[in-house]
């Protein structure tokens, strides 16, 4: 894997670049959609290729692990084969989701111990084999096994925890060393910075990762409840401490003006379930602001549901048309708001990119932001 | 519209033919895929137009009358603009939903007195006013309001309300001669053979039909839980009644193999919820037979859904993946195993119309329908 950074922003600290996989290049900054199980939710994968225009999705190593397997994912020959997605795959670590959603989960240094919520069918992760998971499944970027501490916590814990997380990041390393790519392509592992939102915490976290030189690195535990604030002053605290040669990814985050804020704080990277999630409760991101389509005020708005997002569910669909079909509970309606949606974060961030590339970044993340809170 | 017959069967009455209407041409025998509140469930128009590559669809006066509205499909300019779909289109009447959907409903000679399936909110649809729905929704065909008895039926109701089928039926042709087209393009009405599955009342009903000369003859209240025999029986007396320079539709059905069996009576265009309804339940139905899909049995089987059917869906996704998708119940599970039996029924009719042409279609069909049963 290669990053090459093609300019920094004269006032701010966002950056464009290029991030080569051997699945092909993404221009950076970049948003990944969320494909839990191996599908990005009511979208199919030519969507995501021509109308979406996504260059990298993620997949989820917890639910895929769980459903359908290492066995299926094995005999299918990975990801890529099994789901026919050939661009580039990031696969989460599980951390997260084991803390979230698993039941009984019980930490160790071993690892962790956890219920299936599927089917209450006890597993264990451990940084070991979640490293060779990872290698099963066949992800381009392969995440460090973390632990991700709730918000608030207490100083204490987010200590313990982060400490934790940075023994299991060696262990992460050790495994890749010892093993080798399931289906021929590189893998390249990012480790994840923690520490709550403890200044100190985040120093030392982002400190430690940047001294293992990996070929990327994550800053986990945000926009997990903190105020927008602290977010922004963490990840602006890690990422002057990360190295800028390589890409940064700030993992979950976040509504549109979350990720223009995060990436003139230097952030490269993305993922957030909210474009799909939120578009199948009906509501949509445009460049004007935040439409609820379900309101009655869209019934009879026969204009596009977005002009200015250059993709065919965005022109060629009304409002009107949305808002019957959420009215109607018809699927088609989950459909055409998450294309939307996700084509929407796309070119938000390659219009990013663009302003960065032409340094005018600053000025107009500053106007955006503000637009793209609107309510209309 | 115009109906040219371009070819007979010399070994059955199946039929080839171009159905012209101010929205295109339908190439026929054809299926037709159901939109019922204005949408082909889970499927996007352009899904419909490049991969199933439908050439009409359905729309529902009843679920359109309650949702969206009148207000809104004629504030839009009719269903076309309204959902996007420039081919033809066809509504059905609402006479079949009023008596399996709607409460409450009671038939006098004036129309049918019915409370929503959604709010309770009462209506009343005549053959007058339910011409006028369909004008306003835009119908390039638009069916006569019937009254569809329920299988069995005894002789008595059975004929009682044919003979009240009929006269709504004039009041309908009275109806469409008073008005106009609503956008500018061409309405045809269609009228509806009932009589359930006595082999008089269907020879009277056929007559009273044909002698109306409309552009067009459907065949209802088949299909509706009658045995197969008993289907065939009188959709073929039917069709021998019809006259045969117009095109017959049979309606809500069916199986693959039950239209082939059909377009062998001399039936031209079709329509029926199985393949979206099926496939969201996890039926697919190929060219080798019929598949379900979430039995363990598909859980590692890498081969596309169907080779044989020309369609992204059918051939880049794989059983085991779309297994998969249902077992976690994904959306995109829905969506895929929609497009493909959509593309499969289109595909069928295809075929089956290139056979006429051909002067296989007898024999072709005998083979085709024992291995379309086959279960997988």
């Amino acid at each position: 894997m290669q990053f090459d950074l093609i300019t920094t922003d004269h006032n701010s600290r966002a950056r464009a670049g290029v991030l080569t996989t051997d699945h092909g290049a993404i221009a950076t900054p970049i948003f990944m959609p969320v494909g839990t199980v191996g599908s990005v939710k009511a979208v199919t994968q030519e969507q995501l290729r021509s109308d979406v225009q996504a260059q990298i999705i993620l997949g989820n190593t917890y639910h895929l692990y769980l459903r359908p397997g290492l066995e299926v994912l094995s005999a299918a020959g990975g990801l890529h084969r099994f789901n026919g997605w050939d661009r580039p795959l990031l696969t989460d670590s599980g951390g997260y989701q084991v803390f979230s959603l698993a039941a009984n989960r019980k930490i160790k240094e071993e690892g962790v111990v956890f219920q299936s919520h599927i089917d209450g069918s006890r597993h264990l992760f451990t940084p070991e084999n979640v490293m060779d998971i990872q290698r099963t499944i066949g992800a381009d970027i392969i995440m460090a096994f973390d632990e991700c501490p709730p918000y608030p916590s207490e100083y204490r814990y987010a200590r313990k925890s982060m400490e934790l997380t940075h023994r299991w990041l060696d262990r992460c390393i050790q495994r890749m060393r010892e093993t080798q790519p399931a289906w021929g392509h590189q893998q390249s592992l990012f480790p994840i910075v923690q520490g709550s939102t403890f200044k100190d915490l985040r120093t030392i976290s982002a400190t430690e990762i940047a001294a293992r030189e990996c070929d990327g690195n994550a800053i986990g535990g945000l926009s997990v409840g903190e105020p927008e604030a602290e977010m922004y002053d963490m990840c602006g605290l890690v990422c002057d401490i990360l190295p800028a040669h390589k890409p940064r990814y700030l993992m979950g985050v976040g509504t549109p003006w979350n990720i223009l804020e995060n990436i003139a704080l230097g952030v490269d990277m993305f993922d957030c379930v909210m474009p799909t999630r939120n578009g199948r409760n009906g509501m949509l991101f445009t460049w004007q602001g935040v439409i609820n389509i379900k309101n009655k005020k869209w019934a009879t708005d026969f204009s596009p549901l977005d002009e200015q997002t250059d993709c065919f569910a965005s022109n060629h669909y009304t409002r009107a048309y949305l808002r019957h079909l959420f009215a109607a509970g018809e699927i088609l309606g989950m459909q055409l708001a998450s294309i939307h949606n996700l084509a929407f974060y796309l070119q938000l961030v390659k219009a990013a990119r663009e302003q960065i590339l032409a340094g005018n970044y600053a000025a107009w993340k500053t106007t955006m932001v503000k637009q793209l809170q609107t309510r209309l």
